[in-house]
């Protein structure tokens, strides 16, 4: 009789520090139960494990990293699954798979078929579309914009255009100590009726949604600097 | 002295029946001081906010009906809002603003410059994506496809083109009596190599998400018929 494979548990985190209400409490009872995660940042899993529940021993934990700089080790998430392991998957911020490699471990759970379970939690993308007013049923998220500014320019152009053509709304991000700089492009080189949806530190107490044409941020406009943001451009029709 | 405008809270509702447990606590919380709220379907609006909180006095409470039919009542909104009464926005499945009339409810708020704040809630399309395995860093959601043999087969080859070339996961759904001919329509038109994921029943008792090449579904592939699906696919190079 062969044994059954694990599973792979999608772990959401906060989006903000000192908001676990965001996270819903059968979120707890699977961290509880498992013993290997693999995690974008070790020392915010066990901060956050810590804060799920106190019981948890973070020392009898495997916590294997995974970021930009190191790939997940594949073959140890695939060895795990098929012994039976049940394996963690925690992002440094929200739901994990996203906008980190655990998407990785996930397409290694699929390749040997075995179970994977996402869960709910905080995504800064989703309540970011939520809170914009803008089209939901046709959207796009294309992560980070190009650094240099004729290409950055040319994809926000683009991106303008494509919202127009299609009426869809389009999601993106920067680097937090850069945001200053790609709103100041927005505001420079769109047209003055798209709208845009700025959204910073979601779930926070300083939480700031706001929709507004881009000729209104032009008379006022945030400060956003170091503060995780995200931005939403629609320039469809009505 | 200027009275402070209500704030739209955005109310996320289960995906599947008796999921509750994927509903943070602060939910019910909010959802226990409004009461005024528009919503998709009365009957489920209803029935959930009974679940959260049997204590809750429905027929105390005013719902605003808004759905594909009939838009929602605008006006009303801002005065509420402008009174200073809070609102709150619900989907019949899910979270609000996304896939209904919902967002034009935030769109007035951002009007009159009252504060929307989206909740943490189960979105199939969020939870599809994290446990597809594919690019969650570029990735376009479609909604529905032409329902037509001719204009649907050419979209699809669309959305693969773009996924190859983009390396962007492509997300959209079907109305569920036609999920069958849906997923017929992509194994015959789509390429061997290219990755499916199939998503159903979403944090229900028979959740079903599995990622596998073309080649791989066309040698077994489930019946989805009636059956809440969304479908991701991705072309792109590893």
């Amino acid at each position: 009789m062969s044994k059954e494979t694990g599973s792979v548990y999608l772990i959401p985190t906060v989006l903000s520090p000192d908001t676990l209400f965001a996270i819903p409490a059968y979120v707890t009872a699977i961290a509880q139960q498992l013993t290997v995660f693999f995690v974008e940042n070790e020392r915010t899993a066990r901060r956050y494990l810590k804060a799920l529940d106190k019981q948890i021993n973070i020392d009898n934990l495997l916590l294997v990293p995974m970021n930009e700089h190191q790939a997940p080790d594949i073959a140890l998430a695939k060895k795990l699954l098929t012994e039976g392991k049940d394996i963690g998957v925690m992002s440094e911020a929200g739901v994990p798979a996203i906008a980190d490699p655990g998407n990785l471990v996930v397409k290694a759970a699929h390749s040997i078929n075995a179970p994977v379970i996402p869960m709910v939690g905080p995504s800064s993308i989703l309540l970011a579309l939520m809170a914009s007013g803008m089209n939901g049923q046709n959207f796009q998220f294309v992560g980070y914009l190009p650094v240099k500014a004729p290409e950055r320019v040319k994809m926000l152009k683009e991106l303008e255009h494509d919202s127009e053509r299609k009426r869809q709304t389009q999601l993106f991000i920067e680097a937090p100590y850069r945001n200053n700089q790609l709103l100041k492009d927005i505001l420079d080189n769109c047209k003055e009726y798209t709208q845009l949806c700025i959204a910073v530190d979601i779930t926070g107490p300083t939480e700031f949604i706001k929709t507004k044409s881009i000729r209104d941020w032009k008379k006022q406009s945030p400060d956003l600097h170091k503060r995780p943001a995200i931005f939403l451009l629609y320039a469809g029709r009505e």
